[in-house]
């Protein structure tokens, strides 16, 4: 497949801020987008479109989200398609559209007309990481990522390029992320692993707890590697694919934490021993979002009572408390509840000091184990936010 | 009720950090508890005393919340209810214990013991003041009133304090609210007045989406006043003094807001149009918890995009954003889920510029309305709870 970028100047004047990638004729695709009730016009036409056809071509912009535009926003993604599919002689709905920036805007449609044609006027087997730098907007670098895996003995390509730091905290999909094979695999066993992937990699991070209302995550396999077809789990090469393909997912979404808003920290919270996955997720991601867990990871400071605090309004049906233990990396901080005898407050300070470290909450509760990925609150947090439109 | 402090240098070196209240024979009480899981021992012994037996004493410390201290924690508790006790010449029952500060430490029990003893020797009837200063952490300021409310024609007089300014998310109760009458009333009708006023106030607000291990709101009454009995909603002065109580309880909340960690702006969240309170609640605090919401808050920057996002990630059943509407005090942003034609972005950052103001959210669904005050994301929030312990 080919990529292109143009630079339409919606947002930034100064850089490429849109982007075709052209699919050959035998892709496969399959997405999941948000489930954000103010889904933006772009996503709403990329679920209809993908429905409707096999799509031939993605056009991306940064800049503009076209949320909260109503049917006037509808019009003017349908006009970003027709002219990508006139530049490529496609259909309008071979066309998926994809936008992130400012919510609430009308989208620059003459000048984003212009820059599609130049986008696929060059578009070129080489252009991914010019790509993956044209969809960023608070971004601080490009999230992109190439590796060959192999499938039924079969080298198969896959490429990865994401976007987002802000916003963060995907539903089903994230803020943006796009994974290409050149697998040769159905479109239904794509759309059974986009759900799977995409539970496993941008549904386990958070950066603010804000679920953006265009997040999207695409895969698409051009169907050129030379196997047999893959259609489902009883075929060869499926686990294969599939952990080559999560592997690149679940980096994308790693990344897009590591560059989260004013993030100094790389947290990964595990709980092990809930009841059921449910509960596992809810706890993790409490404390992953609890605004004074996360100053506490800015600050290094390792004011464990935090994690209590966020473990007890978790919501969680009768907890034992007494039953509950808290480690920082290898470090016993609490066990039973209550501060662990041995527990010498110096070594877990040693530990937040690192830019990367994992908060480990048993709950001892059942079997159930799930992570997820997070970053601190710092002031950096908030000057980006306060300044993101000035 | 007479109120006496002092000197425990539990955290604070500088200051009085202990309060004894001092309650009448006739005083009726109920009160309402936070539903954290990681409930401080100082909460459970509070419920337990007041299921056995009319409280006659009241102990509260700051600076340690003795929360996740296990069974331990509870023995200290009780060791300063005893000292209580012993110098007002009561059952350690009949003595509730209210703590607050930092998480998973002990409480300095001796030091405690003789504070209490210092405290009941100075019982004074004009020592609400220092004690609304006594009971305070992170607190810029004391949040204490009084007021005279009419019940039957006779005059009840109401006090009321509270502490609170971070881990602000109240469920079914508070960072401890203190609200004692005169009246004569019995306790069924306070255990019912308690609930819905918290509903009312104290369960209203948010400044940082976390809720504490110590929240406690304790309704008191001496039965002084010379009006006959009220012993629920079918008695004379029953909404006189619900009412009144009413007035007392939501100003205080209202105090724990703008006094919220590092807040330069109150602001009122008002969801009109639900279909019923859940959901009416649910849109309401989305938009009042979202870090994205409230940096823009802090900016003063109407980014109102912000709230449609938060809007849109409340978790709605089928919400029609067309119907939507946003207004910022009697500004109209968006109608219909998109900018409304005669919205001016001048217009609506004057509003925003407000140190207060309202957002009003219109969801057009039925006819369910809900207010839930909050505070901005600052750098000042991260700072003061970046450094909290140090």
């Amino acid at each position: 497949m080919a990529v292109g970028t143009a630079r339409a100047a919606i947002k930034y004047a100064d850089r490429d801020d849109l982007v075709v990638l052209a699919l050959g004729p035998d892709t496969r695709a399959a997405g999941v987008f948000t489930q954000s009730d103010f889904r933006a016009a772009p996503v709403e036409i990329a679920v209809e479109h993908l429905d409707e056809v096999a799509p031939r071509a993605l056009v991306i912009n940064s800049g503009n989200a076209n949320a909260a535009t109503g049917v006037p926003g509808r019009a003017d993604a349908m006009a970003v398609c027709a002219a990508v599919a006139r530049s490529l002689g496609l259909q309008p709905a071979e066309v998926l559209p994809f936008s992130t920036g400012v919510i609430g805007e009308r989208l620059p449609v003459a000048q984003m007309e212009g820059a599609a044609a130049e986008a696929v006027a060059g578009l070129s087997d080489h252009g991914w990481e010019a790509a993956a730098r044209a969809i960023l907007t608070t971004d601080t670098g490009p999230k992109a990522l190439s590796r060959t895996v192999t499938v039924q003995g079969v080298d198969v390509h896959v490429t990865g390029m994401a976007k987002g730091a802000g916003m963060i905290k995907p539903d089903m999909a994230t803020m943006l992320a796009f994974v290409c094979c050149d697998a040769n695999v159905t479109t239904e066993c794509l759309q059974t692993m986009v759900r799977e992937l995409a539970d496993a990699s941008f549904n386990r991070i958070t950066v603010d707890g804000d679920t953006s209302t265009n997040d999207a995550f695409l895969l698409c396999a051009t169907g050129a590697a030379d196997h047999a077809l893959v259609s489902g789990p009883e075929d060869a090469g499926y686990q294969e694919l599939r952990e080559g393909l999560g592997s690149v997912a679940t980096k994308l979404a790693q990344r897009i934490v590591r560059d989260g808003e004013g993030a100094t920290r790389f947290v990964t919270v595990r709980v092990c021993g809930g009841a059921d996955a449910a509960e596992s997720l809810a706890v993790a991601y409490t404390v992953a979002e609890s605004p004074l867990v996360k100053t506490a990871l800015f600050a290094g400071d390792p004011n464990w009572g935090r994690f209590c605090m966020a473990i007890g309004r978790s919501g969680i049906e009768s907890l034992d408390t007494t039953r509950v233990d808290l480690f920082l990396d290898d470090v016993c901080v609490a066990r039973g509840g209550l501060v662990d005898m041995a527990y010498d407050e110096a070594e877990a300070a040693v530990v937040m000091a690192r830019e990367e470290f994992e908060v480990r909450i048993e709950l001892g509760r059942g079997a159930a184990e799930e992570v997820v990925w997070t970053t601190d609150l710092s002031y950096e947090y908030v000057r980006i936010n306060a300044e993101y439109r000035t």
